[in-house]
């Protein structure tokens, strides 16, 4: 029995004890939990109990962003020892499944996920990993930074998939968590500048900070008209989708040059209408993006060299007894929050 | 003054006498037309007057897929000489522009097009064009062949934009001509089989007799439901959008597998609705595609080779004097027609 | 206890009882083996019993090109049943390695493969072995070509290496059964026609028949020569080096066009010079095959479409008991021989 | 008639008068040159008189990496204007040959390339260009950095070529000037780290003062055993050929991780050997780099936004007048020059 903090239904959180199996299987490590990251995911089960086909019909453990020490290790694994300090993919893949000899893992329909009906989250002292899906951080990379690879992986994998070239223009329309990331993913990724587009001035001046990074508040002037300027009307080489707004998609091949590309990481819950004429007379490419595969290496790999600094957007950190309050002020999502953290006790 | 088929104006089409210049440039060649198929998008401009923001307003030229003889070459030009025989890009870039010189020079903006206002089509004797962009065919391949080779370059190109890999398995939902040509391409270009869905039997019993084509009556059993059957349900590795309707749009994505492409070929001509969401599930790639580039030579190689044969997609073949007739019959669009070619006089 | 060819030692194989594991995991399937064919790697641990750092130092059964029926299935597997006609693959690596996530598991270091010291082969009438690594063969594909699956991937490995673009131009050079098993999977993905070029006569004679296989003999015409009158000096978009002769390494840049690619499939034992600034010039791609990942399904496809028939490349067909006839048969290299199978007893 | 710094023959230059055309064609710019970088070719032409095929017979004008200002433009030029402050691509192909159409100019065997004999350079105060290959230079990119493009492009290149993902880990053989560029691209390109490896300490001072930049000397430790320290043994993602030695060239196979890819930048005089089955063996893709195509823009963009900064790479800056002498110095090829730049008079 350890204390977690869960979801007891829709709307109601509770931090108590909680049974989750502990057996450390030959290829697993046990880990115990030091900071945990509130994703807009954990609030939305929260607020409204659900995700698309995915219900909390029983109490759940929340959290899916973390980091924390190895604790102890089956007896097949090798790249980890007790004491190392590391972060977690959430996403469980069959390994031999067709997708996962792939290469995509993340598209494996057998994929489980953490706080993810019916699978529990890492809102609890102590989690039972594969040590495959477990990555050692670097000794210059805290546990709080640790935390930030889940949400920093979502934009490293749009910035994979828009196959940037070094010296790219890129830009982002959503400047909320995820755009911010995939900002940031692109900028590391190669692009020689990216333009964040939003209507929240706050969230944009939180962006506009880094190096590389221009702003564009679309109360003032059209994203497309901005782009034009920028790039004497030919257009942006890759342009990631972050808000999930209608206007904003049926928008895009007007940011784009001749032959870019777009990516689609925003989830609009309904279909959404999409100029595809405008797609074809430039003919862009249009990617999507699923969580991330094969990807932590390379995010801890930039945050450990120092080209990606994450920190800037931790807003605040709270301690785990506060949990039920860091999730209240999750919920409020005020303009000048990027993410929350939650300490774990050590 | 040489006869040509001219548009005078919406719904009005006459065989007239027509001032055409015919100054050879230095990289340019006179080409005396044997054979020239009608498009859709001539018909179009027959009953239409008008593509989007092209409008006819000035009599014009109509045909663009046509095939005949180098007549002339001008001073500079050395892979062509009087004799060949040869088929035409319709399409003219502007070789210096930024589009061009990344190679994609369908999407450069300066491109001209034939019959597309105010540019004139090529349904007459004589015309002159670029060298670059006119190819020798092989003996084996006959004038109507090489007037079938612009049609099928959107089939290549589709093909080409979707990386097929060796073996893949296909769909084209949508069997007008340009579905078919998809089809066709996507075979020759390694599918292992390619499924053809459509409600018109008629149009799925021609492509039906091709070797690798499987068809699929939505009338009988929805798409999904058919590829679902045939690939244990895994789903297309390719998907080829060639109806333009609503309904197959938003229902592309549970045509592929996971990881898989979707090429939007077809052309609906307002925004529609797409499952963004389900897009992402499987984290499909969509391609897009306009006209095609750097396509002309290895569509002839196919052709050349035997290993695509268009001949049994021309329906109907009419003399140069009977074009009005040939495009009435055209304005039908009968179900058991696919391509009407007309043949000049030599 | 099941009779088993056993490689005693360098130059000594018998047929006798052996004793193998047969406990069937929850992933993994018996299955009875009903044709092998002999590949060359085999012959040469037969003559002489080692290849680079692998070497026979105990017993080892051989035979790794295989095809059978499902005698038992583990409790997890879905995708097969008892009775399934199956091929399966050789390699078998670890699914949570860094390689396997990769999607890249045939670089995995840790893979074991059939019939590669010290892991015994598939020439024995029963083997167990991972699910995720059996493939069901369609009703209408024989055993004999179902062991034909494996050595066609190798060539399949190579056809997607090369990303054949539709209508591409290929050149092969060598003609042993790995350089005819590229060249018509080069076909199959996309080729419009691939020149094979050997010295040896009988050997092009055989891949010669196939539609859109031309042989170059280069005893009497350089095959640079014979690419270059064939793509009016263009070049061979796609150069697939089979043979791992020296001065077809070196010779490589004349056969490729600017932009093109190499792939080198033939291994040469020790380094041998490459034309380094030849392979500049034109801004050559070379890529590299070792064995194969997630080919299976796809080379079954096109074998079960009939886009490929590898039964021209059976040369002879030997009962189980004859297996050492027919390794001493296979010692000969004939150059009318391209494999030779054994059959087992149902 | 004006001044020009000619290269009169093998080891003789003069600093003279010479005529050049100065016709302004309706697609050509006339730019004054301001700063004009000394290459390692400029030398090797001064030193020996030719390179390869390429041989100097009629006294040719020296330069080809250079930056100044547009005087006047032909008619048909539109996005340039008298006083823009410019950078030209030294190569000019046939836009309309079929290299050019399918964007690969570079290798276009019709390629036109400033002091490449028979045609001459720029280091002279005028030279006619055309327009499509002569770039606007941000205001806050000097001409000294403008006339860094032109070697910065080849170390873009082959960043291109290598399809850096982000988060990737480098290597770069040889600390030459183009290696330094190699590095400074692939870290602007996405590698989390580039490691550089030289025998020559006072170059890896220079490059190793770079953030992402770690230098390894390789008399004091094999490349490949620091990059097995750094990786854990699995290998560079990227590794970049620069030094053109055979003992590196090699050694390559051991420097990347399974499914890796080299980039062979260095020309190494003579074909050389290669390890084809280590290559085999971890199924590397191996690139090549010939100049450079639609890099310009990207390489402005970069340094234009500050994320590379190649200001410490000029070593030394001489008067025109002391060309003679800048050549000379370039010639003693010491380990603390990178690049010496001659400053043209307004």
């Amino acid at each position: 029995m350890a204390r977690a903090l869960v979801l007891e239904e829709k709307g109601r959180l509770s931090l108590r004890d909680f049974q989750l199996p502990q057996a450390v299987g030959p290829g697993d490590v046990r880990v115990g939990i030091r900071t945990v990251g509130i994703c807009g995911s954990d609030v939305h089960y929260y607020t409204h109990g659900k995700i698309g086909p995915f219900v909390v019909r029983e109490p759940m453990i929340l959290g899916h962003e973390a980091a924390g020490v190895v604790l102890e290790t089956g007896k097949d694994v090798r790249h980890l020892k007790v004491g190392d300090r590391v972060c977690m993919e959430p996403g469980i893949p069959d390994p031999t499944s067709r997708a996962s000899k792939l290469g995509i893992y993340n598209v494996d329909p057998a994929v489980t996920f953490w706080a993810t009906p019916p699978i529990h989250g890492c809102l609890t002292p102590e989690v039972v990993h594969p040590a495959a899906f477990t990555y050692r951080l670097p000794d210059n990379v805290s546990f709080a930074e640790g935390a930030m690879v889940e949400p920093f992986a979502i934009g490293m994998q749009s910035a994979l998939r828009a196959r940037i070239q070094p010296g790219d223009i890129g830009i982002v329309t959503g400047a909320g968590p995820i755009g911010m990331m995939t900002a940031l993913a692109a900028l590391a990724g190669g692009c020689a500048k990216v333009y964040v587009a939003d209507l929240a001035q706050p969230k944009l001046d939180i962006i506009g900070r880094y190096d590389g990074v221009e702003t564009i508040n679309i109360r003032q002037q059209p994203a497309a008209a901005a782009i034009a300027e920028a790039t004497d009307g030919w257009g942006a080489d890759v342009v990631f989708e972050c808000s999930g707004a209608a206007p904003a998609i049926l928008g895009l091949p007007a940011l784009a040059r001749p032959g870019g590309a777009i990516v689609l990481v925003g989830m609009p819950v309904d279909p959404v209408p999409m100029d595809i004429v405008g797609l074809q007379a430039k003919e862009l490419r249009v990617e999507t993006v699923f969580r991330y595969a094969n990807i932590y290496d390379r995010a801890i790999a930039l945050i450990g060299a120092g080209k990606v600094d994450l920190k800037p957007l931790i807003s605040a950190t709270l301690a785990f007894d506060d949990s039920v309050a860091a999730f209240d002020r999750a919920v409020e999502a005020r303009d000048t929050d990027v993410k929350i953290q939650i300490d774990m006790p050590a």
